[in-house]
């Protein structure tokens, strides 16, 4: 192989889910793409690079600071909805069932992986709600072991700050069959049941 | 989602096999990623595009002109290995057990799309044999539809031209047992029977 290919095969098996095999389908469909894909492909790669920066508020992925969603004065100023990863805020606002504010962890407690309390960024949150402008915090973490821990964790912190602190609820997914559900989260829909 | 990471989403999209939800989960890998990564793959990308050419004797991807393939004297100049892409001429060079040259064709027929026997390096091999030099031309195409029809029609146009033309053999893959291969490729492998 050209030099060149080998490198840019290298490089691109270095993204996520990404194999060797994959790189080097994607690294000729470069090669044979129209030059301007090429550039086009490259600059939003350093673009993105060189231009997103963290909000100073909320923590969340933006070009300017503060980021759209902390300078809409038409969101609720007053409730908070937590994320792990900027994705995850992504799926929120998708839903267009949320008007408040964000703050973004940039991950979740994992002891066994070295990540701490001082990894997240809770510090950011907490400087936050010393404005005592906030009335809720919302964890939407994930249902996982990590994201169970740092929901708990951010409880215990926040919760003597006299903020309410809620999180999403877990059940059987919309349109998921109750046969093929884990009991998991059957305990934990039934747990969280309410009047019909 | 900021402006800067919509585009990369977009141009990330393009590429094939890769969707909207890939491409997101690569651009915030990217914004996550140290600059130096983002910078590398960048530059990978332009300069694949810069840097290989086809080469001007048998079509193959290369950044020197003739490729190392054609340039390399110890390599059989009666034999002439021909395939429809790049990635399967390094695929039969990963065997080892090839020492002759190559031709890249850059496509297969397929009439359905418009493909003819004009898009393909076909004018480029014609010429190579023009030279006298060449015994044999080994078909190392697909067994596709449009493999064969490629196989057939190359047959056609080299045969009258007095150079030995043959087809790699199609059968049993090494390691595939006779009950769950399919009847075409066992009809084909008795029909390529040898002595044992």
């Amino acid at each position: 192989m050209a030099d060149p290919i080998k490198v840019l095969v290298q490089q691109l098996a270095k993204l996520p889910g990404i194999g060797e095999k994959t790189a080097t389908r994607l690294a000729f469909h470069i090669i044979r793409s129209p030059e301007e894909y090429a550039v086009a492909l490259a600059d939003a790669i350093r673009g993105v690079r060189r231009e997103v920066r963290l909000c100073s508020v909320c923590c969340s992925l933006t070009t300017d600071d503060p980021c759209a969603f902390c300078a809409d004065a038409r969101r609720d100023r007053e409730t908070v909805c937590v994320v792990a990863h900027p994705p995850e805020l992504i799926a929120i606002e998708r839903t267009g069932a949320y008007r408040g504010r964000y703050h973004v962890l940039h991950g979740v407690l994992a002891p066994l992986e070295g990540l701490g309390p001082e990894d997240l960024r809770i510090t950011e949150l907490l400087r936050r709600l010393a404005g005592g402008e906030i009335r809720e915090i919302i964890l939407a973490l994930s249902s996982t072991v990590e994201g169970e821990a740092t929901a708990l964790y951010l409880t215990k912190v926040l919760r003597p700050l006299g903020v309410r602190v809620t999180r999403i609820a877990s059940g059987v997914p919309i349109g998921g069959e109750l046969e093929y559900t884990d009991p998991a989260t059957i305990s934990r829909a039934l747990e969280g049941r309410r009047e019909a």
